[in-house]
């Protein structure tokens, strides 16, 4: 781009290289406009503040961290009222009452990080979380969806149903066997690592009412599907939920890391989260940029048509080798199909390579489609007739 | 520096800058050169090798995530064998075997971050702890160091006894009474944030005589002391330990982040620790010019003979003001000294930044003296005039 090759050779850009700030404390002088045109230009709706962070575990911990302070905070009386003496020196021993026994509840196959917070709500790679201590928090199941989703509306509804069972009941045993509040249910709006499963607006809309009636929050984590490519800047914007959720974290193609947070889950009392660096005005001055174009350019709107072709392309290849491939989904330029075994897959992925496409996998035997947003029906063409050489060849 | 800049505006950063890696997949090209000069130029003695991460906590997450892998590989048999059937898939519910009860220990008043994993280690702020779920991990007493140090000896030699017979006896209780072992110990070499006290040479070695002898590991946590000020480039340097410790990290000064770690903590099985960045070119690049920098000024030097006169100053300063000052300590660039209290520090704080000095505290009453490399002994006796016209103002 040669925007970011600009912009890169700036002076404001060798500024923040060559002089980096404590942001907590010393933001640059420039900080108010890089806040409007890297976080509030594209906030999801509902959403007033933002808490910047070094990387998506840091902001997958940090929306934790959120979430408890205020949990804590309404139960003392509000983000105003100081926590006791008692709190105050028991938490120095990790011990009750200052070092609360709380939950986060995450969904089977969902990936939130490797930290040891985040890991601990991590379901997915059993490789990066063994042998590492987590949080006894609980886990439930997600929609086991069947694709089309057209042709199995009954069984998606009911797999919907005892998701949204499974997480009440988990919520309840950890409070009533364990003694363990859940403060927050974290969820990505694709399980992307999990397999590419978007959760539907039903659910999500079924999911947020439970939270609101049960007290607790909702996190969405959009780490994977933000920016753009779902066609909606983010993801779960799909859902037209009735009220906003209360966190949703960001990084990775986002450039920059952090979350958003509601009104609600404001913090008062000073240095409650708190670092040295507190975020990247580098990272942040590219997302502005970033952001900046996806507007000019309608990187949005391209997603949408250029990944409604791309998606017809995919089912059609589906539907002429339904012995090797089938379950295409998504939406926008988020889009991944299953081929029918995991052997099958890996032979795939080494001659898709071969024939000079690279390509990410997730799940069992899933195969995704990420493109860039500047992908074109052409890009489109290029790449069906490559995957269909590709299963010939591994058929 | 005309160096930074210049190194901000070239094309190898604008590249970086415009071309964000996933660095655990597609290293850029130039990655041996910049591993070689950001950190094998400066690697402490004993170590091979380096993970990268994106910040201080992370690294202090990441050294603890080998500290636990290396742990359990050892009473696998190795680290080529792979986990159990049994242990990968309780895992996944952050239950045993997979998910072990094992500790880390950390002492009063220590530092280490704040994410969830790091602030459970972390001894020192209550208000970032308070409300924040905490691994039940053991705590032991630090030295209670008497300054000056050579009119303390006997009274400090037992605090330093007393200090490492409470971590044998913390590792024991949580070993025998919990059913957890403690799998490393994590320290500073300065105790920075909890008031700037240096471990002497005899309790580091001593401890890490310890440590070997229990089979756990030592992780020195360099976050806040790396990078010359002390007058040596790793702070721990000073120890002259007679074998390395297991684990060191780094990030602030540094710019990059990561950490060391010996042979013996080396992973066999891939993607054990992986994440998207796994740390940043741009730091890294930019990490090896300050370090080129370093070396060719002769910082490390500089640090040592400007800091003796800087100290020298400040002691004679508390010989002058003994009501006011006291307990001038540290080495090199890394000085500080005892306000008689904390409603004192409080205005002299106040009255310093009034008098154009913006001063850094820690501990309970102490002011910090944290200058850039580049001190001279003019601007210590800048630094100093205006240090006593602030305390006659405030006496």
């Amino acid at each position: 781009m040669p925007e970011m090759h600009k912009l890169a050779k700036s002076d404001e850009m060798a500024h923040y290289l060559s002089n980096r700030t404590s942001l907590g404390l010393y933001p640059p002088k420039n900080w108010p406009n890089l806040l409007q045109r890297a976080y509030k230009q594209v906030a999801p709706k509902g959403f007033n503040y933002v808490t910047t962070t070094m990387c998506g575990s840091c902001a997958v911990e940090g929306a934790m961290k959120y979430a408890f302070m205020a949990h804590a905070a309404n139960s003392r009386g509000g983000i105003e009222v100081m926590p006791t003496e008692e709190e105050l020196s028991s938490c120095m021993m990790n011990q009750l009452p200052g070092t609360p026994q709380k939950a986060i509840l995450s969904l089977k196959n969902g990936f939130h990080g490797t930290l040891l917070g985040s890991l601990s709500a991590t379901r997915y790679g059993s490789i990066r979380k063994v042998d590492i201590p987590a949080f006894d928090w609980p886990m439930a199941e997600p929609p086991a969806y069947r694709y089309p989703l057209e042709d199995n509306e009954e069984f998606n509804k009911q797999t919907e149903k005892d998701s949204l069972d499974d997480i009440a009941a988990k919520i309840k045993e950890w409070r009533d066997e364990k003694g363990m509040e859940v403060v927050a249910v974290i969820m990505e709006p694709i399980q992307s690592a999990g397999g590419d499963h978007q959760i539907s607006s039903d659910y999500a809309n079924k999911l947020r009412k439970m939270t609101k009636e049960m007290g607790i929050y909702m996190i969405i984590d959009e780490v994977h599907t933000g920016v753009a490519a779902t066609g909606k800047f983010w993801a779960h914007e799909w859902w037209d939920l009735e009220s906003p959720p209360d966190l949703v974290t960001f990084s990775k193609k986002f450039q920059a890391s952090g979350f958003f947070y509601s009104d609600e889950l404001k913090q008062a009392i000073p240095f409650r989260q708190f670092n040295t660096w507190m975020g990247d005005p580098v990272r942040t001055l590219i997302a502005a940029e970033q952001n900046d174009i996806i507007m000019k350019d309608n990187l949005i709107d391209a997603a949408n048509t250029s990944g409604a072709y791309f998606k017809s392309q995919l089912e059609e290849l589906a539907r002429n080798y339904p012995e090797m491939m089938a379950n295409v989904r998504g939406r926008g330029l988020c889009l991944a199909f299953d081929i029918r075994d995991l052997e099958t897959r890996t032979k795939m992925i080494a001659q898709l390579m071969h024939n000079g496409v690279n390509s990410p996998v997730c799940g069992v035997s899933t195969i995704r489609a990420r493109p860039c947003l500047y992908w074109t029906p052409g890009h489109t063409d290029v790449y069906i007739s490559i995957l269909e050489k590709t299963i010939k060849q591994c058929m």
